[in-house]
């Protein structure tokens, strides 16, 4: 176990048995650390809930459950961005898998590029994080506008929204990877645990430097 | 000869002689309109002045020229965004062609998504057209932040300026088919010609409405 | 609010309630104006029309509801054209579409690449429109044909009609792309909504010019 | 050796001496037959001429050269169809092999979709033959235009002449296997051999019918 | 309608109620030619039988009903190749059509390029038929084998059978485009109708040839 | 200008003219901060010593210049790793990048994934940076390999070396973005100079806490 | 019947009473070889043991029926290595036919490139192997760790594991195509059916060498 | 140093002199061993020539020099199976890598699909080796049909060569990696270098068992 990633069950796929015994089999090694369920459907929390009761934390947008309360926030401040309802699960769950990687975490939801005063007016709450988090389907286009406006190092997350051309995220992601703005580097498309998590390494140890 | 539209020949993949026999033919046969080459290489232009002298009107970054000087702009207002030095040849290439096809059109160089409050400044310029021809490579997220700014119709042109995963000019296509901006439509990767063409036809018989 | 362009909703992944809501509050803000709800299927709408009520336009073909009226008809004519029924559902979007934001709108429908003289009968009503919106699918062939007979601004609508090659509309986009004729610009695959919207501004203020 | 098949040699990768060392072979084996050497450079060509001399028929368009002249045409009529200058290669590759597989062959050059009357002229042409080679590049619409006039049957052959989304003719490819005209089968991008050769063979045997 | 070739309805994305009314109006206009349904599904197929009655020929295996019966063969032969089951609904749809369309029809069924000594005895049916339509899934090689073997034309139908790699009947599509074996031309993935009606146009007239 | 970041040239498509001006203009703006030229062939690099002299600090392998020293380490550590000669452009580039933005930079070269035990020798060096940059072609694997064995924040930068189904530099992005391994975020297929950027950002301030 | 392989009945896509038939008449042609029923879904699975009872070896999690049970094996060691639960469907499917070929077969489970010290302590298990079947999903990193380990021939079975940019498996497969690891071949995205057999073949008359 | 395989240098992208200078390295540590150089273009040939002398096997159409000679064969043998010219220089390189690594090697040229009666002609010595390796490119279609003739390992190798949708191996690529034939694994596009190694070490220790 490295210190502060916490173990992690990635349930698609798994039957909500399997994941109920590989997240006690984790818990028994590390009762002190939690263990993180990542796309839990509803079967998946309610046999956690019915098998660890109030030890869970579950957020039903993030489709997660963290078997074991988060860590007090240790380090420095993750901010994670998306333009509004369609990308939400996913960022939420980047949100989520931060905090409970030990990052302080909050989220600003509903600035896109095609609405730049919005995100203008965010500005302040963008350069005051430690590492952004910038989820984004369709044109992918949200990174490179905030890139533009803050010198944070930014985690950009292409989503599978859209339709046609957006080819289930394909355009979002090489959008990204295409980002004229500096300091954008990216993760898979949805992967919001692969975000969170990376962002709450960056920023560990960050809390005493602000 | 529809209204307003010039003959075009597109010299790529032709030798100097055939371009300026194509172009001897089409100028006889009207006179009084322009003849528009695109895609023209020194060579090419060569030939063209050599064989047309002063009716030669011609453009090297654009790599066109055009047989017969433009008409008096009669139309509303193209204006054509670019971010800068890479993508000028394809924004260049329409301009030129708009003018030819009688629009009145002026350029904005050097507004990028990663530098938004130049963006911001050029806002009235932007909203004071008829008609946008948006032109980016790489990300390809410009028409989505200046389709943010803007109620006029956007024609987007993707240029396959970039390396790596934005093959040849896709990345900043998909961009564009899935802005998140409404009102942008889009052309061929390096299609100067095309959008120049179409923002003609929109704004012909604008200027009287302005 | 861009004058003219009415707010959209875009329902595909909202639940109706949320659907409501945010049209609800859409609707507050500017009563004046209609409230555009999109890729609605028939929970979105009877959710919808038990909310409005008589505010409610349907079109059931379009899966579109206007919360509140069309505006009567002030800008130029937008003529949407597609080959037939498998066609029609994005057809209508964009019909429906250009018609909330202003357009005088009217439809050709059953006019294909494969029986021209239907194409060919139907040139004087083509050549009327002031903005022309051609859905294809398959291969996507309708706009170059539309477009060597008249000389109007004409959007391209590729459909995710077709099976195999047809790539879910891949096919019918890069063809529209690729178009031999002149003036054709595309949107994303069946994204009637785009170029209704798109349409509508290139139209806003022309009936005057005609 | 197939009745009415010639031996082909494909030149491109090889040195003018391994093609004309295995066409000496084949022509000893089978005088009384033409070699066909295709996708042949000027140093091909030259060193083909200087071993065979008179027994060479050379087409620099196509890129071709028959050792043995073609036989007296037995076969039906093969009409290759193209649009201009850009595909000529191609078309004339086919034409060329259809011949020296024995098929009366003529040629329609400069008809496009983006030109419907010349087309529609051409007509009775088109349906006099017994099968019909459609060559287009760029959006390869073409073909689709051609089988709504006639009844016979179509090869269609995508080329690659175009730029950015054309993607090396595979645009027109797709365009061509969906296309919505009926009749149509397809062959490998700039393959006008195996576009003549299959035309060939289908009006083997046909002249006696008409 | 051209002479030979039926009206077709492609029935999916249709209702069967939309399916037998557009029959119904097909089939009045020309009641002594067959209408033929194609991706008829077994709602469909009810609908026309209770629309038509004994006027239905109705073959489940190739999802296709004819209303009326098909005419008596007076074209040449048509042979139509593929491996097995799995293919065999795409290929009885071609020999369907093909028989719809007045060809003599008749189908080699369990041959493949795994099994090269069942595919050699089946030689001489292949030598003797005027046109063969192969259809293979996964690696597509079946025409290239049999393209081998004989003189005749062949079209190639690829399908979507196979799984991973196979991309939906993209591999054996490549690999047919790509054929070593000359004459071999292709049609869409699965479109065994269009390479029935292509084939029945090319042995059109040819019976009194044999 | 955002506090530690250079303005950045992009040499390749400038004249060595274009580039030096570009340069100057910058350097006189900012005297005291480095101007940093990228993917420099050797003309320009040539003409930017030519016309700036001592000021240059040239790199042949990373192909950069920096017109202005890199300024004293002030961050954390950066370690760039990859597996040998053909990588090396790239992870050079990303190390000169980062040491000008001011990062401290170590480099490994020569571990792969396919010589486990060298990889396993430099664990501890790995382990003391701050924010690991590692840099693969062909599979891609490296990152993945890396990941499993330190809890550093990774950025993982895909080179187009390799061939065939590399298909420059596509399966190695690919890799990258579905490593297994947690933290690893992504850049641009040759993208050394985003690495750079992104790892001297995250380690930023970070010297004091070691 | 090649000595060795069993006959094998894919049954995707097949009734149960389709692959009951097929596996009664291979069986009664050679009572003394099983036959391999794979894909099979719980549905085949039972109608094959009403069918054959006893001679039934069925293997829920492999999808597999073997009717007839196993040879002793008489060949050299397989050994199938895969990283978890979500890949031991197809390394199990893999298992299963190695055993049915004759193989001496075992499986090394939860091994993964992110863990690499469980690779590095399965080192000798691996390495005593005659061939070694490896599969994974996501990146498909580990056939180039395992390949950096033992001087055994590796077959790579890349999964359909993953989301997102894994792309249904293709990630995968490219990693593995590019493996920097010496000895690697590769079969079709989750062809576990493939590798197993190519594996048998490999260790035939192998045992007696070790 | 794993028993058998010799080190290799990959010289594509590498001067003559870094290639010598590797090359000198690696003899020196083991002078006993060959050491292979691939993709070795004239000047590195002739470099390694200058530095070794005689200790230099050169195989210009394998583009490989071993230096070092190859070992007298140990093992099993190993056939090199493809259709002509085109291929050559990949299955030499197959070829030559196999006996370097100890293998005893044939070649078996000008056996293609589309002449099935040489590849049957050539059954016995495909039969007797313990195993194959096919190269082929166009429409890779070879190795299914070898695959249906014998029950040895065969690796499959797509070549680059052909046009249009072969697009660069792509299509040769698929068709392998979907082979109907069992016991077919592939390698990456024009990898004969790892054929032939897998191949190598598929047939060590195998020589005593036949
Ligand atoms: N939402 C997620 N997206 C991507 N990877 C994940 C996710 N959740 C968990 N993982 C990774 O999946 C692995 C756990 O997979 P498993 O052992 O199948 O539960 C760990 O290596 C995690 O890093
Ligand atoms: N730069 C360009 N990009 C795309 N199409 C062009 C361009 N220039 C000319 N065209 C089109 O190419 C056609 C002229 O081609 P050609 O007859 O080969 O000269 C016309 O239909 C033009 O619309
Ligand atoms: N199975 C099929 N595959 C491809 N095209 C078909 C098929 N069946 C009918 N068609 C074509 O689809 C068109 C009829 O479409 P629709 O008017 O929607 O019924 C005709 O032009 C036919 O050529
Ligand atoms: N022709 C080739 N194709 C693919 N890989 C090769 C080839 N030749 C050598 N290699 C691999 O490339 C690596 C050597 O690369 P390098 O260290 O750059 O010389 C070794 O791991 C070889 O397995
Ligand atoms: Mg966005
Ligand atoms: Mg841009
Ligand atoms: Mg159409
Ligand atoms: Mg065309
Ligand atoms: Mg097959
Ligand atoms: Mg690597
Ligand atoms: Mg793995
Ligand atoms: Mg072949």
């Amino acid at each position: 176990l490295r210190t502060g990633d916490p173990e992690v069950i990635y349930a698609a796929g798994k039957t909500p048995e399997q994941v109920t015994a590989i997240a006690a089999r984790l818990h028994e090694a590390h009762p002190e650390h939690p263990v993180l369920v990542s796309r839990a459907e509803d079967a998946h929390r309610a046999a956690l809930r019915e098998a660890f009761g109030g030890l869970c934390v579950d957020d039903p947008i993030a489709r997660m459950v963290s078997v074991g309360p988060p860590p007090r926030p240790q380090g420095g401040r993750v901010t994670v961005v998306c333009a509004g309802t369609s990308d939400l699960p996913v960022a939420t769950e980047a949100a989520f898998t931060a905090r409970v990687c030990g990052a302080d975490v909050n989220q600003v939801t509903d600035v896109g590029v095609a609405g730049i005063h919005r995100l203008l007016a965010a500005r302040d709450t963008l350069a005051a994080a430690d590492c952004l988090v910038v989820v984004a389907g369709m044109d992918g286009a949200l990174p490179s506008a905030v890139g533009g406006l803050v010198g944070v190092p930014i985690i950009a997350v292409p989503t599978s929204v859209g339709y046609g051309a957006a080819f289930g995220g394909l355009a979002a992601l090489l959008t990204m990877l295409n980002s004229c703005a500096p300091g954008v580097t990216v993760v898979n498309i949805d992967n919001g645990f692969g975000a969170g998590l990376a962002a709450a390494r960056i920023v560990r140890g960050r809390k005493e430097n602000r």
